[in-house]
């Protein structure tokens, strides 16, 4: 009985997302889904990104969370234009609630619009929002074990960020074997180990930005 | 649209659920369910129970993933009986896959069972197992705001587990703010910073769970 519901659910789903990437692709918009468990350091990521690539690109930032507005005034205090969806009990973002969303940011000249999904490593996965791109972060303090026991989102994503890695030597994270799963589901799986906290490594991560920009361009 | 089957389906649940609590309760077999974010430590803070409470208590463990049997097997590790369940996609156990799963272990002479759901923040929450109490862990790494982001979880929680606390020193994590936090969405929630590395607050844990077994018995 569950499964005709859910199928209807994500292809009413589909049909918007489907919408809207041919509305951002018209536009010229990079569209990417950040997806994590909760406290990966999605939040963080941007506010490093938004900060250092903010004299290069011009950008936006769809927030999602059960509740509070914490992450659109991180954000919005980096300079960059942010709008906070709160899901209420809901567990991802879906494309009706990124659409509705569009009306609180200014969208002529946006090159890159990053939507941070609610921290779940399972639900937003299924839930296209129109996005170009996932990108899954996984932070070396939740385990190596993490891509082969979620596994469909390190299927769908374009690129694999691994953070915290200032944390590496306090834990037991085999970057080799989180890497290793995740190529298994992937093998056109991108992996940037970095630390938002020291920056190390963020170089790599923006240098596919400006490559994935540049590709959508041609 | 959605609103309904979501009730059905709890309602569902619930009837279950119910039944389930009724028949561990005449067993005595107290029933926790654990939640928290993937990479928390559930199966750590288990590993470390199990190991020191095996000469005290019959236990026995149903671990939840969507893939693999690697926690299961973590834990039978210890010496106590373990059954996985797989979810497939699913992000949360229910009433009904707790029930199917009771057929794999012995539950004669059993004084606890722990339920460890899928890692995830959200969906776990609203869908009871059976279980006498909710455990909410927590870890240092994934920030003292996640009480008031995620408030459904801790405020049903009777406990909440702060684990990693060895990795204190090298994040930005404010105890006393996730203890505020958490207290605001229920005043009775009694907190456990804990790590399960180095074994530093688990008396406290192991000690309350010495007195809710003892609770169950009067």
């Amino acid at each position: 009985m569950e499964v005709p519901v859910v199928r209807n659910l994500l292809e009413a789903n589909d049909a918007i997302a489907c919408r809207l990437k041919e509305s951002f692709r018209a536009r010229g918009i990079l569209v990417l889904n950040l997806i994590s468990s909760p406290g990966a350091g999605k939040t963080s990521l941007l506010e490093r990104t938004l900060t250092d690539l903010k004299g290069e690109f011009v950008m936006a930032v769809i927030e999602g969370d059960l509740q509070t507005d914490n992450d659109a005034r991180r954000v919005a205090a980096t300079g960059v234009q942010a709008v906070q969806i709160n899901t209420g009990g809901g567990c991802h973002l879906d494309a009706a609630l990124v659409e509705g969303a569009l009306s609180g940011l200014t969208l002529d000249k946006l090159d890159i619009l990053f939507i941070e999904n609610v921290g779940n490593l399972v639900c937003p996965v299924e839930f296209d929002c129109g996005e170009e791109y996932k990108i899954a972060l996984l932070s070396v303090t939740e385990g190596d074990d993490k891509p082969e026991k979620y596994p469909l989102l390190f299927n769908r994503a374009a690129v694999m960020v691994l953070n915290k890695m200032d944390l590496l030597p306090y834990v037991d994270f085999r970057v080799e074997a989180a890497v290793r799963f995740a190529g298994r589901l992937n093998k056109s799986l991108k992996t940037f180990p970095v630390s938002c906290r020291s920056g190390e490594g963020l170089g790599a991560w923006y240098n596919w930005l400006r490559e994935a920009k540049e590709a959508q361009g041609k």
